[in-house]
């Protein structure tokens, strides 16, 4: 008459989140943010959602009336799409167009914010870095790139040098800055480290097995802060040569934890006092 | 430089179930499923979904559309709406008009039954106890005793004698009963354990702290077999009863146990050899 085993990581009181996407297989968005969830003491779980893109605008409008589900995170391709779905947007989702998170508010609504850029900032600020009156160096305006340089541009850099290979989307991103901060003196130009106090890349290059790095360069001063968004492998050669040369350097695991910590900030759900 | 956090429980890949109810608090199924998929082998996941009742027919349906999702539960109130959602039915549900488990086919279509019933006849199996040539008292025709007596029905007892305080469910029961099988002799009567070989209770009483007995009886034959669906308590007062008389007795959390075996196996997932 034994009772059926059971587990204690879900329940009828858990509340849901989901990371919606396609595919859906790579992502690490379930196992980080139910372990952050957790470790903040709250009894949650964010799990898969694989839709298909024919199916996003009549599936996910449903799936937020599901009465536990707290929050939905958006992955590829499906960023600008969720936009639609947000009442109130934050202030870097306005800009961008894009979102990347969805949480129910008190009153029910859903408002929703793109957080890349902000986990970004939200890692130098746990180093105890700011870009206020930072002269900075952005390579690549993709949709990391364009987060990246708008949340950065909400925190009053004196300077903001971009480049993409594409350059109309590093006129975009211009374009966007500016209208944030007038006072941001904004060019367009290839990758360079003169006067700049932060170099941070957003593009692909040197991702898993590229041995290249994204700008031209034998050496970096040393009182250069890098950082490189790519999260594999952890320690790029941008990084590598970074180190090298004495350079303070960031990770792109730290724009990702700041980003969850964000995002989970956003949720509405705090720290709570341990038990 | 840490990576973030994970846990070993959800990730990209993790299938997912869903029990859908209204309210959805109280439901054990998410511990209890997830428990048994683990203990098979397969990164899976049961979760609760709350679904208001003006929501059912239009929500319930575009969660389907989420592809990693590959089965959902129904309870209070859903499982007759539930009906209306499976493709192909099993016979249970075909009679019965109810059902508690949807699972996806390989082909992408949805079947459906409903599992009280044989979860209860599972339990019995597992004991040794079959219902062929057996003289079957029923009391109560509620949704959980019109399941047991459906799924009793399909194993061949000699007899059914049926009791309900609402007689036409008694009397519905029994019609369903003999469309099953005209060679059981059905008939509908007060609760008696005479000429019976297995007693069953299918009504709330004894249930929580309610001292009362769903049979007028001092005691029971030794040879009777007594099984109550109650879960909570496990020792109800007609097990109590039957264990002095030295009956064999049967409790609610083997009928539970032997539901959630049957609807995993519905789901399509195998016990998986050790690694």
């Amino acid at each position: 008459m034994a009772s059926p085993d059971t587990v204690d990581f879900v329940s009828g009181t858990t509340r849901m989140y989901g990371i919606v996407g396609h595919p859906i297989a790579q992502v690490r968005s379930p196992e980080m943010f139910t372990a952050e969830f957790h470790r903040r003491g709250h009894n949650a779980l964010m799990v898969p959602v694989h839709i298909l893109p024919d199916e996003f605008d009549t599936v996910v409008p449903n799936l937020m009336r599901m009465q536990n589900l707290d929050g939905l995170i958006f992955t590829i391709p499906y960023k600008s799409r969720a936009c639609s779905l947000a009442g109130e947007k934050g202030r870097n989702a306005t800009i961008t167009g894009a979102i990347n998170a969805l949480a129910r508010t008190a009153d029910g609504t859903w408002r929703g914010e793109v957080f890349d850029g902000l986990g970004c900032v939200e890692g130098f600020r746990r180093r105890g870095i700011g870009f206020a009156g930072k002269n900075v160096m952005l390579i690549a305006a993709g949709g990391a790139g364009t987060a990246i340089g708008v949340a950065i541009a909400f925190e009053g850099p004196a300077s903001m040098q971009l480049y993409d290979i594409l350059p109309e989307r590093a006129n975009k991103l211009a374009e966007r800055i500016r209208k944030i901060d007038p006072a941001i003196e904004v060019t367009i130009a290839a990758p360079s480290v003169e006067g700049k106090d932060i170099l941070l890349n957003a593009s692909p290059i040197g991702m898993l097995d590229d041995p290249n790095l994204p700008i031209e360069a034998e050496s970096l001063p040393q009182g250069l802060i890098v950082f490189d968004a790519i999260v594999k492998p952890e320690m790029t050669p941008l990084l590598t040569l970074a180190e090298r040369c004495g350079c303070r350097t960031l990770f792109g695991t730290e724009m990702m934890a700041g980003q969850i910590s964000k995002m989970v900030d956003y949720f509405g759900l705090p720290e709570k006092a341990a038990s």
